[in-house]
């Protein structure tokens, strides 16, 4: 990066808040994608310049500065994503949103938590401690995600089913447009149940990935603290059995916070890999459920009508988790199966296909398995039809059908109304697939929409969109 | 309308379906706008033509040709807008979609009704008469609001608090295009939960009001139908103490379906005027809560606690209605105030505020009644901050202060965090108030953002976005 350019970046946040040092650059060029996949992720390209800002003011002369001299600039949050999308490809202003860390308010009366961008998911979870009544229901596996990010990404997680996935928990935020404008959304407050005036440019944010603006502070939706708290895990013998009874669970009107599959092979290498025990003995599929109701006894009821529902479906297994050491050891191994195996694995595509059409898409995903004479282990956010389908490494190399089975993987949710990705984006591993999903002429409105809110494709540049 | 327009879209609709005939033009021109607020609404332009085009295929032709003769089309439903959305305000090809009024299908595995645009609410709620497991909540007052209509308005209504509004229960859609090419949202069936592949355009056609595409296709998220449902009445003696006590509910935990506020005048008038009682003797002031619960228990438990609550703030009375004619009297009352009041008033403002700051706007509300000397009756869907506020007509006139108090009222809203419409949307009626709420940046986004879906303008022309 040029010095003068520096220099006024410096002038902008301050000396202090400017960081070129080769190495510290690169920690902040490398994100989960590249510890987790090694194998498909890009090198982040080297020249960079890590600034640390204080607020929207600066971020705004930033954005400013920036797009006047048609820098591109990358938003940085936690780094936890998972598709490439904040990884340098060229000299960038890093932004790091690391000095944004306050929760600015819990307010009652709205059941909101408003905070600023690097509020990371762990920083709620423990504020809300202290607060009896009212809490955030999801959980997009890495705790040290931040608040922003998650915005961003749109984050899913384990616990959607109940409450739906960040989109539907977000009613405001404040936003630095890349022409440096800062805009709020859902009112001057960011406190808002509905708001018909105009196109919801909030909702185009959710999930943009950081190309259409910098979040900087958002509002998140609270809700009561269920009283009554149960995890079950539920062991089959055949993964159809397993996927065959989510929609047979929902139909029947239970709507737990999570409804996960996972297989025995990866939980019990995340669960040594943290050293606990994975609590079930027999079966090599498991549903696990994460139950949160009024009552106790609504808990029961429940788990004994998913017994029942299970038992069609040939279940060997039914434990039940009530503890709340025990529902966080279960969280705690879902959450690391990825860490846990990625020395095993090149890629997983986390495709979605409608909840109906989990049985469907197994069909097909035993047919690729044989085509390509492998095995492809699948964890699943199975309530929402979203799965990560783990490609995996051959003689600890990337396979040469590499690239032909995630497209095999990626065509066949597309075929049966699915989605290449349901949850970690586009970034740039994914870009190219886009055209699977969607026409030129929707593409083409993709891009005009990108250059209604930066002109100057300054931000996250580098991508089709 | 030129022959030759009305030739070619005969040819591809065919003849029948095609309509000149001045006096059913007209009717197709007015909308519930004319009908409830006709002090406000514009006079339709007249030699428009109606076209009842068959299904996707034919509204993507005629849209085709509309674009390329450059002449406005106005996507018309049930005609239950009530903010001049489609009014024509030019020659215009009224495109109605009554030929589009099939449920597709009840797709049990994705708890999802697919239906065709000209499907009213009233279609979906007897269709699920049948099935004893699944429900759709919403209720945006009138039945005979059609599902496309719904969606590009994104409804929301009475029963939007537990469940939210009309944008959170869409899984996919299928759109024409402007320029003729037909898309879909939510993957190629319109199921999926999760997607997060480019920017989401399905949610900028949520709410578009008809000026980015012409919906054609629905898929509803459907719900466990809850087992115990009742609705209290609670009775006040003051505004302040009814609107005080809508916060201190929720933050209970206690998440009703509805939680509506209404005054004595208008839900008595509105009573009478389809030949019903009102059923509270006591107090001027009544809050509307529809419970829906797993168990007749939780109900019973559940109305003490509000009694708790509300005797805290002075409630007079509180009333139970269990029985299913008992409650959908309520309902149908609570539905009825509107078209029971039209000859009293000149319009009514869907101002929306954070729940939280319902009590600041009464009292700027007060201030406002007294500058002008005026009474304002408020209905609102409490539960969700919005408002409805009326303003009187003057000895059956528009008042000579009208379009001040009407900023007012838009004003003091956008001042506590609100938005000048909740629901009811831009229309017509509010194009020239959205800078009250948006920097010139944000509109210049919004702008280009339509000119990116309709380049030429058709749909819906003559609005500012």
């Amino acid at each position: 990066m040029q010095n003068q350019i520096i220099e006024k970046l410096e002038a902008i946040v301050g000396e202090k808040w400017v960081d070129t040092d080769s190495e510290r650059v690169l920690s902040y060029s490398l994100e989960s994608t590249n510890d987790n996949y090694s194998l498909v992720a890009p090198e982040p390209v080297s020249g960079s310049v890590v600034v640390k800002a204080a607020d929207s003011e600066e971020i705004a002369a930033v954005l400013k500065f920036a797009n006047q001299e048609k820098i591109n600039v990358i938003a940085r949050g936690a780094g936890t994503a998972l598709a490439a999308n904040t990884i340098p490809d060229q000299e960038s202003i890093i932004l790091s949103l690391e000095r944004l860390d306050k929760i600015l308010e819990i307010d009652e009366e709205n059941m909101l938590l408003k905070a600023e961008a690097a509020v990371s998911l762990g920083d709620i979870i423990e504020e809300l401690k202290s607060n009896d009544h009212l809490y955030f229901p999801l959980h997009p596996g890495d705790e040290g995600a931040q608040a922003g990010g998650m915005v961003a990404m749109n984050a899913g997680g384990v616990r959607a089913v109940k409450h739906g996935i960040m989109r539907n928990q977000i009613l405001g935020m404040k936003v630095v447009l890349p022409t440096g404008e800062i805009v709020h959304y859902g009112g001057s407050k960011g406190k808002l149940l509905k708001n018909n005036a105009g196109y919801d440019l909030m909702q185009l944010l959710i999930g943009s990935e950081g190309t259409l603006g910098v979040i900087t502070e958002v509002s998140l939706k609270l809700y009561p603290e269920p009283k009554a708290n149960g995890t079950l895990i539920v062991a089959f013998n055949d993964r159809r059995d397993a996927f065959g009874a989510v929609p047979a669970i929902l139909k029947r009107g239970i709507i737990p916070m999570a409804l996960e599959y996972v297989e025995k092979d990866e939980i019990e290498l995340a669960a040594a890999d943290i050293g606990k025990k994975w609590p079930a003995e027999n079966g090599e599929y498991f549903l696990i459920i994460m139950l949160s109701e009024a009552k106790e006894d609504d808990l029961f009821e429940i788990g004994a009508q998913i017994d029942e529902i299970t038992a069609e479906f040939e279940a060997v297994d039914m434990l039940i988790a009530q503890s709340i050491s025990e529902r966080k050891d279960i969280l705690d191994i879902r959450s690391h199966i990825l860490p846990a195996i990625t020395d095993k694995i090149v890629d997983s595509p986390d495709v979605t296909v409608p909840r109906g059409s989990l049985l469907e898409y197994l069909d097909k995903l035993n047919e690729i398995e044989a085509k390509y004479k492998t095995k492809c282990p699948v964890i699943a956010h199975a309530g929402d039809g979203n799965l990560h389908v783990i490609i995996l490494k051959e003689d600890g190399e990337k396979p040469s059908y590499f690239t032909e089975i995630k497209e095999d993987i990626y065509q066949s949710a597309v075929d049966i109304g699915g989605t290449i990705t349901g949850e970690h984006g586009i970034g740039k591993l994914r870009q190219d697939y886009l055209s699977m999903m969607y026409s030129k002429r929707e593409l083409e409105i993709m891009k005009q929409i990108k250059s209604a809110f930066d002109p100057n494709n300054i931000l996250n540049a580098g991508r089709s969109i």
